[in-house]
This record gives C-alpha cells, sequence and structure tokens, in this order.
C-alpha cells in the first residue's frame, strides 16, 4: 500500500528524477506530479514516465502530500518559505523536504515560519556527473547515505514518513545538525569538485598549445577529473552558500599542496615518501 | 609462431606481472623469466603463474631475447647501464625496454652506450591504483596509449619489435621524444596524482577531531582521491625526476585553486559560474 497518495517533485533533473522513478515503481506514492521550470526537461520527464503531470509550483503544492525541493540550493532557498506560506492556505498537514548540498541557509531561511515543523531537511549522498532527466535512474541511492538535519525542529510524524522515503530508497538515515553536515560536505564532497575543476583548467591550459596531450590521459586522469563535467548552476550556490566552510578546507588543501611542491622543489625524496605514505592512509575508508 | 623465444620481465608487479600474463597467453614469447628483488613477491608470482622461473638480473638477461625493465623508474635507471654492458659481453642481438613513466633520465643515463640501439624507452599508459603481482590482470593494456620515445636512436629491427609487442597488448602506439613525453606526463598523470595525494590528506587531517567524516563520502568523492592510494616506491622517484616539469604544472594548478579561491571568497557567482564553465570544457576529451 502506498505511503502516500501523492507525491510532488520540483526539479525533475538526476535527483528529482531518479526519486520519483523509485518511489513510483517501488510503490511509495500512487500519483507522481512535477514541476520543471525547463520546457525541454519537462517535456523529457514525461516522455521518459517520472512523472505523470507537470505543474506550476503552487498547483504542485496544493495537490501534494508529500513535495521535494529537488532544484538548485539557490532556487530552493527561494521557494521553500513559498511553499509553506501555500501549505498554510491548505487543509489537512502536508510536508516538504530539501535534498540540497547545503543545509545552514536553507534552515535558517524558515527557521521563523509557523510551519518550520512540516518541513524536514534533507540530504541523500548520491549522484553523477550528470544532470537532467536523462540522467535519472532507478537505483540511484541504494546503499548511499543520506542525512536528516535538525529532527527535532520537525514534526516526528514528518520525521517519520521522510526516513520512510529514505528506507524505500535503500539508503542509511544519519542524523546531524545542519552546521555539522555543511562543514562534512566541504570536507568530502564540495571539495573534490573544486580540485577537479581546477585540475581541468589546467590541463586544458596547457592544451592550448599542445594539442595532442590527451591522447597521452590514462584511466587515473579521467576519475580524478570527471567531477569537472558537474554543472555550473548546482556548484555556483553551494559553493557560494557554503562558502566559509570551503573557504577553509580550501587552505588546508592549498597548504598540503605547498609542502608536496616544497618536498619535489628540494627533490626531498623521505619526505615525498612521508606525504604519500600518510594520504595512503586512505585506504582503509575507500571501497 | 611466437615472435621471440625467451622473454625477461624485471620487476613482477602491476605492470611487468600484466605484461608477463598477456604476452604468453598471446603467444608473444615462449618462456617468461622473471626477476623480482622482494622473496615474497617473487614467490607469488611463480604460483600466479606469471612466470616460468625466477633468476638474478644477471642471469635473466644472458638467457632473455627480449628483456622488460619494469620496476620503478630508480632502479631502471641503476639497472638499464647494467643490462647493456651485460648484452654487450653476449652473443647475438638483445633487446631491453623500459615502462617507466619517466623518460629523459633514462634516455640520458645510456645516451652514450655502445649498445643503445637496443634499447628502447616505452611508457604503456595503462595501470590501477594497486601494486604487486596480485594486481596483475590479463588485458590490462588493451585499448589503451603507449609512447615509444626518441625511435630514432633505436635500431630499427628493436623498435619493429617493440611495436609488435604493443600490437599484441591491443595498445595504440605513439611516437614522442622523451621531453615532450615527460611534460605530457606531468599533464595528464603526475598532476593527477599530487592532487589526489594532497585531498587525502587534507580529509585525513580533518579526520583527527571528526571521526564520522567518511560516512558521508560520496562516489564523487571516492573517485577524486583514489589514486592517493598509490604506492610510493614508484611515485617518490617520479616526482624528483620530473621535478622541474611536475613544478611547473603544480603552479598553474594552484593558480587555477588560487583564482577559484578568490571567487569563492568575493561570492562571486559570475566569476565561479565562468571557471566552472571552462572547466566543463573538459567533456569533450573524456570518455
Amino acid at each position: 500500500m502506498p505511503k502516500v497518495r501523492t507525491l510532488g517533485v520540483v526539479g525533475l533533473g538526476l535527483i528529482g528524477g531518479s526519486m520519483a522513478l523509485d518511489l513510483r515503481k517501488r510503490g511509495f506514492a500512487e500519483v507522481v506530479l512535477g514541476v520543471e521550470a525547463e520546457p525541454v526537461n519537462a517535456e523529457a520527464a514525461l516522455n521518459l514516465g517520472l512523472v505523470d503531470e507537470i505543474l506550476p509550483l503552487e498547483e504542485c503544492a496544493r495537490r501534494s502530500d508529500l513535495l521535494v525541493l529537488a532544484v538548485p540550493v539557490g532556487a530552493a532557498l527561494a521557494m521553500l518559505p513559498q511553499v509553506l506560506d501555500i501549505f498554510a492556505d491548505c487543509e489537512g498537514d502536508k510536508i516538504v523536504i530539501d535534498v540540497c548540498s547545503t543545509k545552514s541557509a536553507l534552515v535558517e531561511a524558515v527557521q521563523e515560519h509557523p510551519l518550520r515543523r512540516f518541513y524536514v531537511p534533507t540530504h541523500p549522498m548520491a549522484g553523477t556527473e550528470y544532470s537532467g532527466p536523462w540522467a535519472a535512474q532507478p537505483g540511484l541511492f541504494d546503499g548511499r547515505a543520506c542525512i536528516i538535519c535538525n529532527k527535532d525542529d520537525s514534526a516526528p510524524e514528518a520525521v517519520k514518513l521522510v526516513e520512510e522515503i529514505y528506507d524505500c530508497l535503500n539508503m542509511r538515515v544519519i542524523p546531524m545538525d545542519a552546521a555539522n553536515h555543511d562543514v562534512h560536505t566541504a570536507y568530502v564532497s564540495h571539495i573534490s569538485h573544486v580540485t577537479s575543476f581546477a585540475l581541468a583548467l589546467t590541463v586544458l591550459e596547457k592544451e592550448k598549445d599542445e594539442k595532442h596531450i590527451f591522447d597521452l590521459a590514462s584511466g587515473g586522469f579521467s576519475s580524478t577529473v570527471r567531477l569537472a563535467k558537474s554543472n555550473a548552476d548546482m556548484w555556483v550556490p553551494i559553493l557560494t552558500q557554503n562558502r566559509e566552510n570551503v573557504l577553509q578546507v580550501m587552505d588546508t588543501y592549498m597548504e598540503m599542496m605547498g609542502r608536496f611542491r616544497k618536498a619535489v622543489d628540494e627533490c626531498d625524496g623521505d619526505a615525498i615518501r612521508e606525504l604519500i605514505f600518510q594520504a595512503n592512509r586512505i585506504k582503509r575508508i575507500l571501497r
């Protein structure tokens, strides 16, 4: 039996589209409504069977029992208070969640809203470097971690339903406060993207005079630079909203690069070896 | 019919072991001899069937028609002149190749050797972040690029045989001079390793006070940091021998990181967007 009659998904890209697919296929929702600003994406989402219907935000919010904001965090920041205002004008309890990669700004934006308790901030930690409805795929979330932030500020029944969503998506739920979330993701996600972007820029700079440089690109290079394909619409608001944490991690990172540079510059094999040994400890946490 | 009767492989790790496997299985060589300094690795190489026999370097060089140096570049630098000296003392033509990631120092080390023409510098661009005989795998080289350096300094029949080796391994052969090779690999391989090491160090530094940080590590993080598992024995000599090129790429890279840092620090969305758009051009070269 479906947990909710009507699920609304705002933003039918990689994350929203993949959630829509699995939550319907696995029987969590009976009807899936979508909101999608890009006409091409909206048509694709219908053709791909991600949703039953595309609607404007307000109508979708009114008709959904549970609404998922799966848009870049800048857009989510504008929509979240609107959605709670629409809820205030509807009968019965409705719940809204977001799935954005930064959490503090969203939480702050509605901290004083009378319907704050019907909002649950979440972050399913899954994805690929692709975007748009074509990137949506079944099983994207299976086995990954999902963070739920500031649970005590949400209604217990709202938290319970949201935990059921992520249980249905086969995710491990980790509770965390929003500020901590933003520090942690700066370390294990945001910095990886910045280093990939910088690596791509470095090599593309060289390519200006060396057309054949990429003939040599090895598998190692491809995997290190893969995230540089990521979408600016998503990453500009993440990096600006999580500015302070990202800057702090970038500074630590550049300090580490500086240590490496010094060791290489001085041809100090022992120092390079020690840095590599230290870095090798990453083995115990990588699958 | 085998192209050579006896192939000798010095260093039975990931690269040497994988070459030994495929060159025998695909009928390139009848007998495969090995040299391996680590007793544990030597025993494993025999048990895994990578080679028929383990011998000291001199005996292996004397008995082999074609010798592959698949050791870290520091060791190769010491062995290459020894091997050519041994060849000088043998009857019949023998050929030695190396498969190291930097080429200039090797080429310089034997530039004046009377048997220089029987040495062919090569670099099969394939690998994984694992090492040792257990990491050897069939098909490792299929479809990848292999660089052959300074062809004109080698005997034509030696170059022909070496091209046949890499044809047998299903590699695309790209000729290049050694100095150019070292510049290019600094850009498309060496810098990726340095940035991964630095990323691992950054996150491990944070982990000291945040034990659960890795619960959040996403697939993107794993792929960006994967190369940080790489072996110090291999990478210390690469980074020191290719010092000048590596430093130059590191400087460009740190300049790009600096541009990113400035844009994030100033919360300049347009500047971040422009940097990401530029970095996205990497799409046209990634598989």
